[in-house]
């Protein structure tokens, strides 16, 4: 039947009962509800949807679930996702990324409601979800990003994809956007988790997007099917971008954007910050520069940078800053004082280049043939001169 | 007599013996010379110069003065020095900078030979020097600038001259010219630190800007009058500008940039450095990046941030971030969850409120008119809805 036709290959594996009482538990609660994911957690899912149902949850449960759980129903959620063409995936599934959510329920424990993990996810997309995410990273910024910043994201992300890991990002306007389309630009998957149900394309203006997304990656949402975008639900959504990372980099941010948010998750997480700098005059990177000022933040500049924080074991670090070579760089001091002294054009006596140059007149007779032999020097008739090289 | 009037008001109070003395002691090594430095300072600038010239100097010292000790005079400097408007500031000045100088001072005494303190310093300007230093900060970049760097450079020396710093640099083309030239415009002085005689104008470029310097500020070398520009003389001079400033502030710098050198010389002198992030596409904001990283520079990105660093306590930290304050800001993540859930038009029911946040009932009845007393729900006839502020 439906939830099976549409759970497909990891979906095989999950009973129809546990997929209903998913379903339902994820339609019944606001996310994140702590106490609900307590629960199904102690109980075991169909029990926890037969006792919430039943209305005799004990109250910190009841009060996640009592608003809606006689108005909401797996059956109608299921024959939603079915329609939109969303399969359910759950934490009884193989494909539950079980690396990613720990940390949320870990943040949980000790004492961050606001991070439970999601009851269950619905997907759009048949990518196989525990092992996209297996090498991943968040990039996400602010949706009034500049031109700039949605060209350094996307590069970002093609040059992450490329090297293979999972962009994850939130499918907004601006660096969001940008980098999914880095992503599918490299040929592979990019993860976008929706404020809303997966259903529904938001940002509108994204609806090419997402679907291409969907058809190279996976639309995600822990909102059940119809579910409306709130201003909350963006915010909400964050911890799983962040959760789903192995690090997040922030490529632009202003002084108030979600993408702060999202850090500081992914902070809180304790998964690596990383920040791309813009200009100073730049009112979007305003957020970028102020998480690297706090020490929340490393700065990158390019994605061998963000490899060495994602896998420091898997690549050496790079040469941070590659230096031209000269044929100068091997002398001293002294060595270099008697290089500038010597003429390109005229020879000059041993003599005039200690006075121009100000060293003990041994000292330049031992340096000139030194000189010559690394081929800075050249001995003449009367004198030397600088090796025009 | 000629070092009479030239050196003016400072000068009066030392004597010709030492203005002799150092003109001929600053002429006959070629910089840094630290042994030269300490034997002056044991014996004093008159005996030293006599010891110097007989040729019966110490052998460390010799190494630094024989090459030149017979072909050299201080009456032609200081002659010279007459003829280009420049005085001479010695150590026994009172207008000499001992708490810039001592750090270099000290620098040499830990093994820093490449530190040590000038023998004198030709000026082109009357600007009370100490004093103007006093409080200061060095502005240095590239020479192959942006327009970005320039910009933020000038504005940067601008904002902090009005402050009351004196902007210390190298009058370079690019960024060391458009702090000078911020400075100015600001009708503050700012000192220049050449890598050749003061009476030289370098580069030929900048002779008008040299000019305007020399007015209102002042163009300052170690270097005798007439000693042209070297490669090595450029890293040498550095050290004058990082000891002269509080803190260095790097604008712009390439992979190999001279900007770097100063850097590296005012870490080693203790003296904090900040750097101006840019966009990562620009080769000329690599150093920057790369200083911030490594964690040698602190990331700045306005004038408040370089005087919080330069006078902890002359200025409270800025608010880094001034987040724009919104109605909703003092609700918490469930009050958001209830306000997020009203309709800015039609009235809703408590009951569908409940249900569409998924709060409790009693939480949305306990809530409702803490949202109306804060503006931000209205009651009306069939339930309650936005109140459009």
């Amino acid at each position: 039947m439906w939830s099976m036709e549409k759970a497909g290959p990891p979906g095989a594996e999950v009973g129809d009962e546990i997929l209903l009482a998913r379903a339902y538990l994820s339609a019944v609660a606001e996310p994140p509800a702590p106490a609900l994911a307590g629960f199904i957690a102690a109980h075991g899912a169909s029990r926890a949807a037969e006792v919430v149902r039943s209305g005799s949850a004990p109250p910190s449960v009841a009060d996640e679930v009592d608003a809606r759980r006689e108005h909401v129903s797996g059956e109608a959620a299921l024959e939603a996702a079915a329609m939109a063409g969303l399969r359910l995936v759950t934490p009884e599934h193989s494909g539950w990324p079980h690396k990613s959510f720990d940390s949320l329920a870990d943040a949980t424990a000790i004492g961050l409601p606001g991070m439970a993990a999601p009851i269950a996810l619905w997907v759009r997309g048949q990518v196989a979800f525990a092992e996209s995410l297996g090498t991943s990273v968040a990039i996400v910024g602010a949706r009034a990003a500049s031109g700039y910043g949605e060209r350094v994201a996307a590069e970002f992300a093609h040059g992450l994809a490329i090297e293979g890991y999972t962009v994850v990002s939130g499918a907004a306007y601006g660096i969001d956007g940008a980098a999914h389309r880095g992503a599918l630009a490299a040929g592979r998957p990019t993860i976008a988790f929706l404020a809303c149900g997966a259903d529904i394309d938001y940002p509108s203006g994204h609806s090419m997007l997402l679907r291409a997304i969907g058809e190279q990656g996976a639309v995600v949402s822990e909102y059940a099917p119809g579910t409306e975008p709130r201003k909350h639900r963006f915010l909400v959504r964050n911890r799983l971008i962040a959760a789903c990372g192995q690090g997040t980099v922030v490529v632009e941010a202003g002084a108030r954007s979600g993408a702060s948010n999202t850090a500081n998750t992914a902070d809180a997480l304790g998964r690596p910050v990383m920040a791309v700098p813009g200009p100073v005059t730049s009112k979007s990177s305003v957020g970028c520069h102020e998480m690297v000022r706090s020490g929340k933040a490393l700065l990158v500049t390019n994605v061998d940078h963000v490899r060495e924080v994602l896998s420091p074991l898997g690549v050496g670090p790079t040469t941070d800053l590659p230096v031209p070579a000269k044929a100068t760089d091997s002398l001293d001091r002294v060595a270099k004082q008697l290089h500038d002294a010597l003429s390109d054009s005229a020879a000059t006596s041993a003599d005039e280049l200690a006075r121009d140059s100000g060293l003990p007149l041994r000292k330049v007779r031992a340096l000139l043939p030194a000189l010559e032999l690394a081929g800075l020097a050249v001995r003449e008739e009367r004198g030397w001169s600088r090796n025009p090289t």
